[in-house]
Formats: C-alpha cells, sequence, structure tokens
C-alpha cells in the first residue's frame, strides 16, 4: 500500500484540480477592497468573464459557493407563488427545485420526471409551455451539466421549444459543472440567468459563485418581490460600474479567478471544450471496455465534464470508491440521491492532462478489479488508444 | 516619492493583513469535501471556533463574505412584520437596519438614533423595552464594534438592561470588527446570534462568515417564517455533525482559518485583547499628540480595532488619504456615511505589531503635515512612550 | 494534443516533484540567519538529517548543488598527486573521476573500466587492492546509484573487498540519486565520506549538497593539501555546533529540507525503500512487457529510483522523449555521454505514488507506439498488475 | 510586550526582506533543467542580469552562495604565489584576503591597512603599484560596500589610480552587498571580476552568487593554475550559450531572480540607487539627531545599503539589538571583527519603503531608551523630516 505519497488524485466531478499558478495567485496579500488597485483588478476581472459566459450583459461576482447563485438567481427573478418548470434530470436539479420551493416558488405543478439518464427534454417541455396558455409559468430550470449523472442538457433545444411556443417565461440555466468545460453561450442561447461557480471549469477553489443576467432578466427583476438584500444583482452592477462593489468581496480568490481566466484564454475556450470532449470520449472508451455501463443514454447528451459509471448488480459503488481511496490515493464521486451506491463519478473536468487521465483511469481498473467487479481490463488500453489517436 | 517599494501598508479597518502562514496555508491543494480528510479538517475547526466567539453552542461557517452572515442571522430568527429594535450607532449599523427593513421587518419605530460618536445606549434600550410591554419586539441588533465610527458597543450593559427589563427579544450581535480583536464573550453575555467575518480579527482574507447561535435563538429559528434556504442554520449544522457541509465549503479559506485559529491560540486571546488596547492607546496618544480629536467621546467605548480620527474644519479626509497612499503606500479607511471627508480611520487590528503600527503613525503624521494640516509632530512620539512604557 | 493543460509529468531521475507542503515551506520569509531562531532551525535539521544518512557523525550541509558536494569531498580528504581508485559505472563516475584529475588527483592508474551495465565490482577492487601493497591509493570513489544507468552499486560488498585487503584508503560515496530513495547506511557500511544532494530523494529543488564525514575522513583533512575555502568541513562543522554557518546558508532550501524531512519521517524510511523498490520493479515489469530491455543486467543491481530503457536498433531515444514531452507532457531522462539517444531513463523516485507512476508508462508505452517502436501494449497491463498485487 | 505579532523587521544589512512575489515565484514546481522550457528561462535570465552589473560581458550564476563567489573570483584568475592587493577597509575585507591566503595566495605584503571606517584608499594604491615596478601583483581586491562598517569604497577612482600606474592587475570587485543598490557599472568602471550574491539588493534568498567577468578575466583564465572545477566560468559560459548549465542548477531561485530582475526593472535602476541613497540620508539623519555617531567618516563614502551606528562608550550594542529583538521582533546587524559590541548596523538595502524605515527607527530609537543609552528622541523626527521632504 502505497498511500499519500504524492499527489492526491482528485478525480470527482468539482471542486476540480487548481493549478498551482492559481493557489499562488490566492497566496498574495490582501489589499483595500476601496483603493485603485482594486478598482482596477474588478473592471479587468468583469471584462475577462463576459467571453467565459459568452455574454456581453453583466455577470455578478457573489463572494459565495454555488448554491447561493441558484438562490440569487430565483430571488431576484421571481416573487411568492409563482409558476416555476423544471426537469427532474438528477440530483442537483431536483435540489435546486427543493430550493425554490422553500424559497416560496410553486413547483410541483411543472416538474418535468426523468429517469436520471437523459437530460431535460425538449418535447416535453413544449407540450408543457402549449399547455400553459395563461403563461403562468415564470421561469424554466435547466441544469445544464447534470453533476450527478454525467448528463448535459441541449440548453438551444430548450430555448428553440420556449421560442416556438411563444412563452415569456426565464430561462434560468445552472452551469455550475459546466462552464470553462463543455461549449456554453449565454446570449446566444438567449439564457437569462445563467448560475455558475468557481470550482469546476474555472479551476478555482470553492467560494465564488456567478449570476450572467440577461435585460429580460433584469427587468423581471424590478417586479420580482421575494425579499433580497445579499443576493440583489442591482447593487452589485451598479458598484460594478465604478469597480467596486457593495460589500467586502472575497478578494483572494479574484485574484486566483484572474489567473484562472488567463489560463482558459490562453489555451482558447474553443481548444478548452474539445479537450474535455476528448478526455470524456477517452473515459467513455475504458467504461465500455471494462464490459461496464456509462450511466448517460443518450449520445448527444454525453457530459464533457464528468463520466457516471453504473457499478453492476451486486456490488457497492461506494466500497469501490474506498478501496481506490485507500490503495491509490484517489478521489471519485459517489453515487448521490437514488443513485447512492450505484454509480460512481469519474470527473475529467477543469485542469487535467492525458496522463493524468491515464493514471486516473489505470487506478479505476485496478481498483475494480481488487473490489472483485468483472471487468475486461482492455478497458485501459481503449481508451489510451482514443488518447494516442490524435 | 517611493511608491510600490515594499510591503504595502494595508492599515485599514479590515480586511487586514493576513499572516504569510496564513496566506500559504490557503495555498494548499484542493481536497475532497466529502472526504475522510476534509470530515476531520471540519471537526477540528468547530471544536477550535468555540473558544474565540466564546460559546459552547454550535457556530455556522458560511462560505460566504460577512454581509451574508448579518442576512443569515435575520431570516433564521425573524418574520415578515416582526420589530427588531437598533441603534444608530454608524454606518454598519446604519446598513443592517436597512437590510432588516429590505427583508420585510419592521425597523423605522424602533430605530434609537445617536451621534455616531457613542455606541449602543442601555439607558435608552432600557426605556424602550419598558414601553415594549406587549413584547412586539422580536430583536434588539447591535454593532458590537462599529467599524465606521470606532466606537465599541458595551453589549454587556445592553443584555442587562433587557435583563431588567424581562423582554425576551433575541440579541443579535454583529461582531465583523471586533471578533479576535476585542473580547467578547457570546455565552456568559447572553448573546443569542452573534455575526462575524473571516477579514478583520481572524487575520483572512474576506470570504468566510460566521453565525454563533444560542439555544433561543435555535428555538426561534423553528418559528421564523422569512424565506431562508442557503442561510439556514438547521442543514448546516445537521451536516456539521458528521463533519460535512450542505453546499460545496470555500476549503482554501478553511485552511487559512485552522492556521489563523491556531495563531490566536498561540498568542493567548487575552494577550491579543491586550495588544489591541495597547495599540489603540498608542494611536490615541498619537491623535492627541498631534492635536487631533478622537471621533469616539466615551472613554468606555475606544475601539481596540481601529481609530477614528476628525479632521479639522476646512480639511478633507479624503484628499489626505490620497497624498498617504501615493507618497507612503498606505491604506486608510474613508469616512463612510455621513462622515464622508470629514474623518478618516486608522486600523490597528488583526496581524499587528509595535513597528508596523509606528511606521502607520509615522506615515499619518508625515501625511497631516504634506497635506497642510496643523498639527503638533510630538504625536509619534507621543504614541512611541506609549509603546515603549511596557 | 493536449500540452500543458495539467501538472506537467516531472518522470527525469531528478530534480523530482517537490511535494506541494515543501515549495510552500520554501516561500516563507527569511530570517536573520544569525538570530536565535535560525540557530534553533539549525540544531533541529542537523539532528533530524543524521538518521537519513544513516549516521551519528557530523553531515556538512552547503548552500550548492551536489556537483560541488563532490568537490568537497575530494578537496577535504586528499592531496596533489594522491591516487584514487573509481570505477567506469557510468557518466556520473567519470565526471567524478574527471573532476578529482582537474584538481589535481590521480586517477588515470587506478579506473576500473565497465560496460555502463554493471555497479562497481567488488571482485576487481579486491584484486586492485591486494596489488596495493605500499597502499598508495588514497580513496575508493564509488557512485551508489549511477543516475545514467539505473544501475545501483552493492557498497557493502566494496567496504567489504576493503576490509578484507586490510586496505585504509577512503571510501567516498556519491548517493546524490539514493540518499531517501534507496536504503544507505554511512557508518553501518563504513563510508567516509558521502555525497548528496537535494533535489532527488529529499524531494527538494536543487541548491543544496551535503557531505556526511566519519572520524577517519575528518582526520584525513587535517593532512589533506588540496586547496580548500568554501568546502573545507571544519569551520562549519564547528560552527554548526552554536548552530550556525560560516557564511550564509540558503535559509529558504533549509526550510523546505525541515519539511522535507519530515515527510520522510512520517512515511518512514523501510517504507519509503520498499515503495521505490515497488515501483522499479512495476517499470521493469513494463518494459519487459513491452519487448523492451532494462539496461542493468544484474538483478541485484537494479535502481530503486531510475530505470534506463535500451531502444532497440533504429530507434532515437531522443526523438521518443521529443515525442512523449511533445503529446504528453512529460520529461524523461535522456541517455547521456556514450549512452546518448541509445536508451531514455524513467525517474520514479522523490515523492510518487502509484497513480502517478501509471500515468507516466501510460505515457511511455503511447510515445512509443507513436515513435513507431515495435512494442507490445500489454507491457503498460504488467506494470499494473505489479501495482495491484500488494 | 508583544512578540511575533506581525512581520517580523529583518532590518539585518542581507539578507533582506525578499518581496512576496519572488517568495511566491521559487514555489512553482521545478522543472527539467535540460529541457526547452528551462533553456528560455536561462537565456531570458543572462539577458536580463548584463544591465544590473553595467556589463555586456558574461555573467556566470552559481547554484550557492557569495562566499562561493569571491572563491570563484579568485580560482578562475590566480596561481599559487600570485600577489594579490588587498585593503583592511572591514570585516568582509579581510575575509576575503584571508580566503585567497588559504588558496595559495601571497597577500601579506600587499595589504593596505585601515581603520574599519574609510574605504579603499585610491592614493594608498598608487603608491603601491607605483612601488611595483615589476607588475608582480596580479589583481586588486575591493570590497564595493563593506557590509561590516557601512563604506562604499570608490571603485572608479581605485580603477583610475590604476590606470594612470598602468598596472596590468586584474580588478576585483566584491558586490555582495552593493549591487541592485547602489550605483555599480562593471563595463564602465574598468572591473575584471565582479562578485555577487543573490540575497541583498537582488531580493533574493541566499542560494546564488554571481561573477561578471571581464574579457581580461577571461584571458587570465586560460593561465590561472589554481585548481578549479566546481566555480570554473568556463564549462559555465559554453553551456550557458545554449540556455544549460554543466551541473544541477538551482531552478527555483532562477525563479525568483526573473521576477526579481522583473521589479528591479519596473522601478528602474536609477529610481532604485536614489532610493537607496534618500533612506541611507534619512537614517543617518535619525543617528545624528540621537547625538549618536555613524562609523563612516568620510562623506563621499557613506552606503547607501547599510548604517553602522557607534555605540557611545560604556554601551554595549548586542545587549541594545537583544532587547530590540525581544520587545519590537526587529533584527539588526551586530558588529563583526574588531567591532564586535561596539557598532550596531540598521540595513536599509533591498525592497524597502518610507513607513517600513519608519518603522525601524522607530524600533532602534525606543530600543536606545530602553537600554539606557542617552539619545535625543527628536532623532526620529529628524529622519521623517528628511522623508517627508520629498
Amino acid at each position: 500500500m502505497t498511500p499519500r505519497t504524492g499527489r492526491h488524485f482528485l478525480q470527482i466531478p468539482g471542486p476540480t484540480n487548481v493549478p498551482d499558478q492559481v493557489l499562488r495567485a490566492i497566496s498574495a496579500p490582501v489589499i483595500d477592497h476601496r483603493g485603485p488597485e482594486f478598482r482596477q483588478l474588478t473592471l479587468r476581472l468583469l471584462e475577462a468573464l463576459g467571453p467565459v459566459f459568452g455574454t456581453s450583459g453583466p455577470v455578478v461576482i457573489y463572494p459565495a459557493s454555488g448554491t447561493g447563485a441558484w438562490e440569487a438567481a430565483l430571488v431576484n427573478t421571481l416573487s411568492p407563488g409563482d409558476r416555476v418548470l423544471s426537469f427532474e434530470t438528477g440530483h442537483f436539479s431536483t435540489l435546486w427545485r427543493s430550493m425554490a420551493d422553500s424559497l416560496g416558488v410553486e413547483t410541483a405543478t411543472d416538474f418535468v420526471p426523468g429517469d436520471w439518464r437523459h437530460g431535460a427534454d425538449p418535447e416535453a417541455l413544449a407540450e408543457r409551455l402549449a399547455a400553459d396558455t395563461q403563461h403562468a409559468i415564470k421561469a424554466v430550470c435547466v441544469v445544464h451539466n447534470e453533476t450527478s449523472t454525467g448528463v448535459t442538457s441541449r440548453v438551444p433545444e430548450i430555448r428553440r421549444a420556449m421560442d416556438e411556443a411563444g412563452h415569456p417565461a426565464l430561462l434560468l440555466v445552472d452551469t455550475v459543472s459546466s462552464l470553462g468545460s463543455i461549449d456554453y453561450r449565454h446570449d446566444e442561447w438567449g439564457v437569462d440567468v445563467t448560475v455558475a461557480g468557481s470550482q469546476k471549469g474555472l479551476m478555482l477553489p470553492p467560494g465564488l459563485s456567478f449570476n450572467a443576467v440577461s435585460d429580460k432578466a433584469l427587468a423581471a427583476r424590478r417586479k420580482a418581490r421575494l425579499p433580497k438584500v445579499f443576493w440583489d444583482w442591482e447593487p452589485v452592477i451598479e458598484a460594478n460600474r465604478q469597480g467596486s462593489f457593495p460589500y467586502t468581496p472575497a478578494t483572494n480568490l479574484l485574484y486566483g479567478l484572474e489567473e484562472a481566466l488567463r489560463l482558459l484564454r490562453e489555451e482558447g475556450l474553443p481548444n478548452v471544450f474539445a479537450r474535455h470532449a476528448r478526455h470524456a470520449a477517452a473515459t467513455r472508451a475504458a467504461v465500455r471496455g471494462w464490459g461496464l455501463e456509462v450511466l448517460s443514454l443518450d449520445e448527444r447528451e454525453h457530459s464533457g465534464a464528468l463520466t457516471a459509471v453504473v457499478m453492476p448488480e451486486g456490488h457497492d459503488a461506494d466500497k469501490l470508491r474506498e478501496i481506490i481511496l485507500e490503495r491509490f490515493d484517489m478521489s471519485l464521486g459517489a453515487g448521490l440521491g437514488r443513485l447512492a451506491g450505484r454509480v460512481f463519478r469519474i470527473g475529467h473536468l477543469g485542469r487535467l492532462n492525458d496522463l493524468t487521465l491515464a493514471g486516473t483511469l489505470a487506478g479505476v481498473q485496478m481498483g475494480l478489479e481488487l473490489a472483485g467487479v468483472p471487468v475486461d481490463s482492455g478497458g485501459l488500453g481503449a481508451a489510451l488508444d482514443r488518447l494516442r489517436a490524435e
């Protein structure tokens, strides 16, 4: 056994491996958040963030983790009793719906059930919207990449369904585990609020979160009656114009954000997305090579950020993860909610290269063998074939 | 002129100078927030936090900045329309009241006016509570150390007034700029919710905040009807029992928190408080030596964390700060709200030693002279006499 | 291609991957090298170093890289014209001999030729010493682990040959790439000067080097006439008694050394050696699985620190390394001296774990395939079998 | 007493306060010192170093501390028995002479005595050189800035004396505590070897040292017969042409060097020198204001890097330093050699700003008072007057 004698393999689907440049950046001394140097930093950050969201509109940065940004998206746009449509695509879509419910929004009527193996269904949405002739539904919530399942919803098709229905509901999209990893376009896809966090594709520690906001969402805010102070967009956007914040920002994480955005620009977003897609393809090749099943069922929806693997009957995914942690010092994602014990998740997002992925898949393969799961040891080789191919 | 040729003097009343040990701690690699190593970290942190708040009850850690912890204190304990009593002790007490107002709480009736040069008045409180025979007031909000004025409210006397009135209102106290700098005792003083942030006496970057919570506050939460999800204490306290969090915690700031708590223990809290008091006394000696006025008027209420200095008529405090920043690379605190331009604030909290304070006061003295403010240059000497004395 | 999108694989045989704890340690502020805090650091370090060398005698720390420590071993013990016996075990033994030559020592007579695939030959030594009835040979130089070949000489057998010959020559051993990776015992094996560097098994950046010194070597120093000032042991040992140094030490690397020694103690030296041996065995399993040849020919001499792999005729090892660097962002060691282009070297020393080794071997395998070298792709699997086995 | 509650004041004359940017730079992961990335780093460094030395010739970087670079200057240029002229300007000139002696060079004949309060005397040199009609003197050694005394020798006048004598001796200059702090020009001043270290004006931790080398020195090397391997310029200069080194370089300190050189360029060398001169003038103003004596006696020779202060009779400088360390957490330089206990030294070199200097001088003043040394407390004010003036 060789525990802890090298760099831990953090292959959960986020938080991801923060590049050492970013870690060094966040260890710089704190500066006056009301001084000129900070103002310049803020203005540079806001300019650099837009392209990552694919927006020329405002991006609100919260000194808070991603769950807070979900709450922000809701309280800024909705009023008590508003109807919100959501999809049962997995654990996080369920949690988001449940949050909306707790905040006083009506979610039961418009919850589209799902099997946790598919993304949000544009056709089901079209039906629901067509039935809502009174436009009682005020918002449609979609989780772009379901971190619990490794399924990526087709947001452009969701948008098209809304457009074709001529329905005025807002489109709120959770990109916590897709932004900076999977192609995403806030403006072009007509998203009203994009929710994001720092700790996945943005390659930062947790502690920052984001709302990209459309004009239509800003207009909705003016009529929304859920109470909001900390999450209120308006004072942030207003203060940001001069490079300041209405309350103390998380300075050191912002240092890291600047460095992380620089890394994304350096690689080029299209290359970043292609890299994630390629690593995802190699991972699926391994899974299938082992004779196991990828949880995601629709080819169009496989996630570039993570792959959830179905454990064969009679084998416990958590036991496997424990073996792998103990023997190979690697963390993998657990099955969440109804998938507990039945799947494990391999994160391949954020700062990652071929050989770390190869080491990851080698660890999974050895772990499966040690756990007594019947697998074909050619799985790793299939992944390497994919990685070597281009 | 010698800009930027050494370590910036960050002498605002927070964020404070983060010790380099803490900065290095926050640059450690992120770990799995659901793994065993993280659980141990959480449990250690929760154990170490109690003594700093002076509580054996739960302390909720938010991956968010201090303003959020204000909101948390309110939404966990109050319902729409509840009456809240607050004091106009300065800018931050005013902001907190205004937040309560925006959240749907009634604050206008019970706002005790003030001159921004004194703390919360226990006698005024006694009168107000005596008049509230129906116990309509549900909470009393006090800012322990007003960061905008350098005045520290006498919380034990506030408590006594409440006790003597036999009034059941909750006592909510903001210790954002006092915790870890000025003596504070959540349990002993009968506080129900203590609000704190990471970036002042706790010597961390901004990005974490805290609620210490009494049993009475926990009981109040069960009846409170303001919507709450992200800020809800209950799921955090519940998850904390096993060392986990209901949403992604701000891992790297937690690393820093552990190191900062270690530093506080190493010095010893009574020594920490004595050091702050001593630095504050030296600073006031300088101010008076210069022939200037300390904003705080009551000897019992001078802050150990910062000193607000009144500019003589005809001189602009912001111009002074600009000169000092430009010439001596030192940031000082601005006058806030109604004090804008009329005071400047010298932060002497967090990780600070005698010579950095001496350099700070030398910079203020030179700045005053350069700004043409008539001062006696013996001010610095008076401070050194104080520092040398013990 | 996915260059530079994660952590570089630094799999040369040193400098090795410095643990992030060590990197953080070396970034602490410099302190007064003549003050009490530094003295304590020095005394702690000297105490902690002994067990790593297996000595209770002095260990001299140089603020210089390993080549300097070679020079130190020679100039402290020898006089112009002294005869020194050395072995042609590879590139570094040749360089060391050449250095001795340049310093004015006679090396030509007593150079034992070799094929760069075996370690120092105890039998040849026995013959040479037997022939030296006048004891003209003053020192025997052995490279414990030849970094250029991956062959580890059997120092105890060398010692035994010297003892059996009753020969008084000093035994000087280079452990630059073995200390902290391969079992080594200065006192028990009767070594007179052990030469070491910081950047391999000690898991530090380059910049520190060491001489562990026997009483006999200290006695030899008193008569040695090669000029020495910077490298002179005596003033260092003398100053070290009080925790100081005769010239400015490399403070920040010493911080790192303390942390690195702590990591070695934490793991336990026997575990450290076993881990290296196990990784070496897995690597050889891969090499043989590919159908390639390990350079080291004697089972008793395979290095735990690195494996040199012979390229098949007609294939250029440097071209392979270039492909691997370009495609997989991994650095491997080049063939040195007469092995240039004919071997490549896989470093598996220092802070390393199974999955990083797996990623490394995956990268080598893919690289070989891309370079058109005919290999059996079962090599990686053979290594994994070995890693999984225990 | 407030020990260790903030940043230590490291006001010795080196090692100096390493800027936090530089500390972060040295904590980057080690890279392959034979790879393309390292080669680019080396070439950039060599290009950036020239201007700091004022040379367009080669600068040799040693992975060793400054004392080693002294040795390098000697062994590359001299042969056993060569006569070397040196000046008794203080502790370090004496040590350098003593090193030359130990290396086999003749130094007794040509040692110009001094009072440790003046620099090297150009007139005495002229006399000595005039007397040496046979040109038996092969080198003149000058310490540019005597770190033990705070006296800066006038190198251009030394050069002129040599030129006027038409004497062919080499000019070797130690700039360990002047380079990057006090104006220095290797080429323009006709210096043959400039010796420097990393830990003073270059704002790095100790561990790197330098020789800037003239063509004449390179020519001398070819005939010099002192043994040299590690210190030999030739293989370094040769390898540097391709961006490599003949032995493992101190990678992480080189990262720091690049950042430190960037900081020097950013400020501009003339500004760096002016800042040092200004801080030195303020320090002398304080010393004289206290009624104490500056050790340096000649206005033309006051050091910009440090100020040595003479203790009044009956007071022990080391006791003073102990009090200051204990009470104010500040390290000052001790009196060395014959000045032990009689002077203390205030370092004001490297990364330093006005307020840190003010804090330093405040600490010295309070310390003097606590030690019972009769001083005028107007000293600090005199320094502030100087700092405020421009």
